[in-house]
């Protein structure tokens, strides 16, 4: 097998095989494909796709390239969930502890923020003490004790996939959704649960703009998993705007435990409850409509955050944050974005909300960017809400005020206003299983 | 500009800038682009392509990135040939010295042969003392002199399409119209000629296999070279089967004088009367009627195969070689490819033909191979031939007898026999200008 033939092979559109595929991927982490056939290779996949074969092996090589996990000993009952990325997602804060209360088992790895969008573990970092790195035993025994741990992902999980992504990464083939989908299956079958929940975003602030390219990329995802065995649903959800009002770290942790405590945003909590629902189905072996039951239960009775407190604990965290969110502070610079116009909220540009909350200092401009927790927006308009010119749409926070302008000007850019009243738009768009 | 947004420009059909093709170029010569950029880009070319404007400024780029020749001494007189490569392709020892001898001012760069095809210079080789690399004041006092010089293609010319090759060459970016188009015609202008005749070949044998695509790229050529403000036409021909009886050096170098004493195959005086006319015409300014009765009478008249001698002489060849070609001897070893049954010769592979003469010597299998001056294969029957079983349809000559069993399979294994009449195909298919 040379390398220099099966890019031929794929640049006409022909299907490699198994063996040529598994040959390819483990030649390449191992060293001996150099980047540059490789991100031919990647190139002229973006242009001739994937058969659905081409897809699982792609998967099954990178998700067996490196350590997996065994969760054998949790049974049909292990679980876990992925979000595509987006603007103020804090789903994974609020699902998982609504899961674990139900009887699931959440052994859950989760990833740090990069540009516009957060990342769980940092989020979570927020909490004083909290340890994002267990070592594997630690781990599993969280998991058996609590029903939950979320955890950093190790560096050793899908050694192939990370090489592979850091190469689509500088070569413009990031937006394939045969890679995109292999990628990320790739990584939750190494991850080891036997039910997975995706959470599929769209829109502006989402890696997929469009709804059919999310339908697309969600249907493969799901029968990825399924022929590997793995009960696996998707939820398409809209990222056109941020989810609920709190962009940053703390702030979004706040506002999770304010829907663990029933209140917060609607467009927020109806997000969780459906992935709460898909994830508890799979896992507890419940129909939709108990699960649904299920979970709308186990929020309402306050066992849900009871399981987050006990969480928090279990990991390090200090759980005086959880009982006074207050003591999280908030950050010396603050500055309020006014709405220019009298109108309402056409749109809100999430990427661009993103961008700002990550300049304040919420995410991360390049890897070895320093977060600092209390640093973020908070928008208190969205679209379809009615506004007075004066009205203040966003508080700005920062612990460097020299950011200021630039996050101003990057979030009052972000909305578009109108002087026509607006439809609200669906939160979820599809449910696929 | 950042390469990363340039691929994705490219990726998705839009169109590069002069400039962003400048700064791409200079900057992956200089080393500042990384191959696994340019491989992606290069892919993306590959399906997206390039507008004629693209294609030009990619050629222009290149053709400056290094030494340029300086033939503004020739005035319009100057003109170059070029061959996309074939099996048993000595139109170049043929019509240069024919051209010469009309008044046209030949200075050449030519290339050495690799894996099927053979190289110009390795044929001039076969004279004993022939020098193929001259200082460029030599170079243009032989011109001066002689009307007529051919050397190996200095280092210097064009490295930015040197280095884009070779990583084309190992990620299957070859066969793009625009690449191949902008590569061959970056080194014509750098090379000076103030017109430029192009052989395309098509065929089994040729890069181009169609005749739509050798058509495609013969016309952007044309349109690159008459941008550029050279006199550029092309000549499309049949590269189905070997040009002529023979496929070697030394043996080559014989059939050419063979053609310059009037005598020779007919399919290859027809090529070469046909590229002359072309080059005289643009050269010496005559219509291409005018330019075709010259060339018959240059011919007829032997001042070609005078001017043959004087050039060999003039770059150090032993001249007792024109004057009796017995000199250059034969090979150690010979063996003859028997027809196999009675009938008709309906095709003869050309490719696999250029690969048995490789095996027997008369080629490069890697850039390091020496050649053989002697081996090589002579062809008594082709195309269209009738043939009785045991009549000998080649003759392999090798100074390495090992190489015979092998050679004598791929020679048969190129021929097919049918026991119907066959008819000649066209060799000369189109001229462009």
């Amino acid at each position: 097998m040379r390398m220099y033939d099966l890019i031929e092979k794929k640049k006409h559109g022909e299907e490699l095989s198994t063996e040529e595929i598994r040959e390819t991927i483990t030649s390449y982490t191992a060293g001996d494909i150099p980047d540059y056939q490789m991100s031919a290779m990647t190139m002229a996949v973006y242009f001739r796709g994937m058969s659905d074969r081409e897809i699982f092996d792609l998967t099954e090589t990178m998700a067996t390239s490196g350590d997996t996990v065994d969760l054998s000993a949790f049974g049909d009952r292990s679980v876990d969930k992925h979000s595509t990325g987006g603007v103020g997602d804090k789903t994974t804060l609020i699902v998982t502890p609504i899961v674990a209360a139900c009887g699931g088992a959440v052994a859950k790895m989760s990833g740090r923020g990069l540009g516009h969008t957060g990342g769980t573990v940092d989020k979570l970092e927020s909490f004083p003490g909290f340890r994002t790195s267990l070592e594997p035993a630690e781990f599993i025994a969280q998991v058996e004790r609590c029903g939950l741990a979320v955890i950093g992902q190790s560096a050793d999980l899908a050694p192939a996939d990370k090489k592979l992504y850091a190469l689509r990464d500088v070569t413009a083939t990031v937006d394939s959704i045969p890679l995109i989908a292999s990628s990320i299956m790739s990584k939750k079958l190494a991850a080891g649960t036997h039910s997975i929940v995706l959470d599929v975003k769209c829109g502006s602030g989402a890696f997929m703009r469009g709804i059919d390219n999310a339908v697309t990329l969600a249907e493969t995802m799901v029968r990825i998993g399924k022929a590997h065995g793995r009960n696996t649903a998707a939820v398409i959800s809209n990222m056109d705007r941020p989810l609920g009002h709190a962009i940053g770290n703390a702030s979004e942790v706040c506002e999770a435990m304010e829907v663990l405590r029933g209140a917060g945003p609607d467009d927020l909590r109806e997000i969780c409850l459906t992935l709460a629902a898909k994830m508890v189905a799979l896992s507890c072996g419940l129909t939709d409509e108990q699960a649904k039951e299920t979970v709308a239960e186990t929020l309402k009775s306050g066992k849900a955050l009871a399981k987050f407190r006990e969480w928090i604990g279990e990991q390090g965290g200090d759980v005086a944050y959880v009982d006074d969110p207050s003591l999280f502070g908030e950050a010396a610079y603050t500055a309020d974005v006014l709405a220019p116009v009298d109108g309402y909220i056409l749109a809100c540009n999430a990427e661009q909300i993103g961008t700002a909350a990550m300049v304040l200092g919420a995410g991360r401009q390049t890897k070895d960017s320093v977060i600092d927790p209390r640093a973020g927006i908070y928008l208190l308009k969205k679209p379809a809400d009615e506004v007075k010119k004066g009205d203040v749409i966003a508080r700005l926070y920062t612990e460097k005020a020299d950011t200021l302008p630039h996050a101003e000007a990057l979030t009052l850019g972000a909305v578009t206003f109108t002087d026509q009243p607006v439809e609200e738009q669906p939160l979820v768009y599809r449910v696929i299983s």
